[in-house]
């Protein structure tokens, strides 16, 4: 835990991933061919005061999905990238668009699609009821499952580790 | 839970969030770019019961939704209040338009946006899913999350606490 | 346990609430207007065996909702009541229709206003997140909560309490 | 436990129900006259794993619906068999048309209605929430729920037994 918060008070970037991560990976279809995700509004406050800390924040995708793009536009995400064959390749590309060692660029997943991404970023996080073999390889795993909350944790955890909890609270405690 | 008791005692309005109280946080997007939310049954009889005992019922929230409209009118709720900035200031114009005092009127949030007019009104609220900051910092603390009964629980409190619980309950017992 | 078996055992007529008991309660609203509902499987598969082994079966609801019309159609339930004012009254009517006793028609409901049908009849059942006033007064409280196959216990008890459970696996079990 | 993974290991095709198996049981009924159903994306990854792993993957289920054949097609899973009175018989002539024993195809289902085909193939499996007639009949019991990951520790297992997890894990790993 303490190795996470030195991991995680260098970030400069944090990518999260959506199916299991931003949802609690439940993938809904309708007779009529609608699709539909459920995000938590807990999660889009916590992605908000990350990115007020001044930390970038990035969806990165396997999937594509129209119900995405229109989270992400509500939560004022540019950074939105789908159908993502190799999430480390892409994140090694904005850390270096940004000028930032990958040390400064952590991300969070799920399951074992994610594992090389974790891997080589700076910090790993992973939800409650992430995949096995990714439980036992992260700097960080969330007592919140996807969709419920895992998100906002790390977001906590992260303005924590980097003294700007006061700060960001300051404005709910004047 | 005393306190809380004596301080829902005296309420004359009781105001809720959306979000994560009176929804389980989640917020479905559609591929065909329809949003949902789900709330439940057991709370839309308890702010019913509620507001027949007397306690005026207000919606705040800061988001705004044409579902919750849909809800609002479904429970014949005329104080909707939504894409709220400030919802201090609004729950104290409320409380002064119906000349009663703010100790009198109560809100029930889930989170940090929440704390300012948590802490300003006379009895604040949340649900058992909360965030930490607001668990730790309300009169009373819900056993049920948000969505889940979180809501009933708080209305059940309120009618209990102005010794309205057994005239409620006569014309189902009689 | 015992008391409810025996009741259970004499049933010719069993009517089920909806929502908090056919569903988990909620109530999803959209924002193009559109309302749903979820129905367990688990469950639908409970009421048809219920029907074949002798037992009719009617949905008694205070909402009315286009939702649960297509459900109950799919489930070829014949005796669906919407917009029920006074549940008591019907099952009452429903029964002296088919010539049969109060006595041999049972309810299941969750919250305060289904105490009067549930005091009335001749076994009373109830899910296990319903209300507390509820909780306390019926024959029988299922292990699961509501939509989440806590209908398909209480039609399991009613077969085995009619002694008819053998026979209703026995084509599962050639 | 250990005779469940003789039994995995021996494996050439997998069929999987899907209501309360590939979903949570959850049918969602809309005032339109939608139809919904949620899969889990874990589940959704562990069957391409499998495919891969050279296990075929069948769906079998008792009803049909549009959102299954959406999902189907998402997975590229060309074997979806719905509308299917006789599971078994079905299961069997899949079998019968890959030249292969009845002992290498397995199923996986959570209802009383699979018991015919649970008792007939070479391994079965359901969810934790499943049935209490089939939880005690089958070979392996999840320990998670329908829609939840109870389809893909199915997947793992199946993988492991058949020691291929090493070489599922190596793209991931390297």
């Amino acid at each position: 835990m303490e190795r996470a918060r030195q991991k995680a008070a260098r970030l400069a970037l944090m990518g999260f991933d959506v199916d299991g991560v931003l949802t609690d990976g439940m993938l809904y279809f309708s007779s009529q061919g609608d699709e539909m995700k459920a995000f938590s509004s807990l999660d889009g406050h916590g992605l908000k005061m990350l990115q007020r800390a001044g930390v970038e924040v990035a969806i990165i995708s396997g999937r594509s999905s129209r119900a995405l793009e229109l989270r992400a536009a509500n939560l004022g995400i540019d950074e939105l990238h789908m159908g993502v064959e190799d999430k480390g390749a892409l994140l090694t590309r904005l850390a270096r668009q940004r000028g930032i060692d990958l040390a400064r660029a952590g991300y969070m997943g799920d399951d074992v699609v994610d594992l090389p991404i974790l891997r080589l970023c700076g910090f790993s996080a992973t939800v409650a009821d992430g995949h096995q073999e990714v439980l036992s390889r992260v700097d960080y795993v969330a007592s919140r499952g996807g969709g419920r909350g895992a998100v906002r944790e790390v977001c906590d955890l992260i303005i924590r580790a980097q003294d700007k909890w006061d700060a960001a609270m300051a404005e709910y405690l004047a």
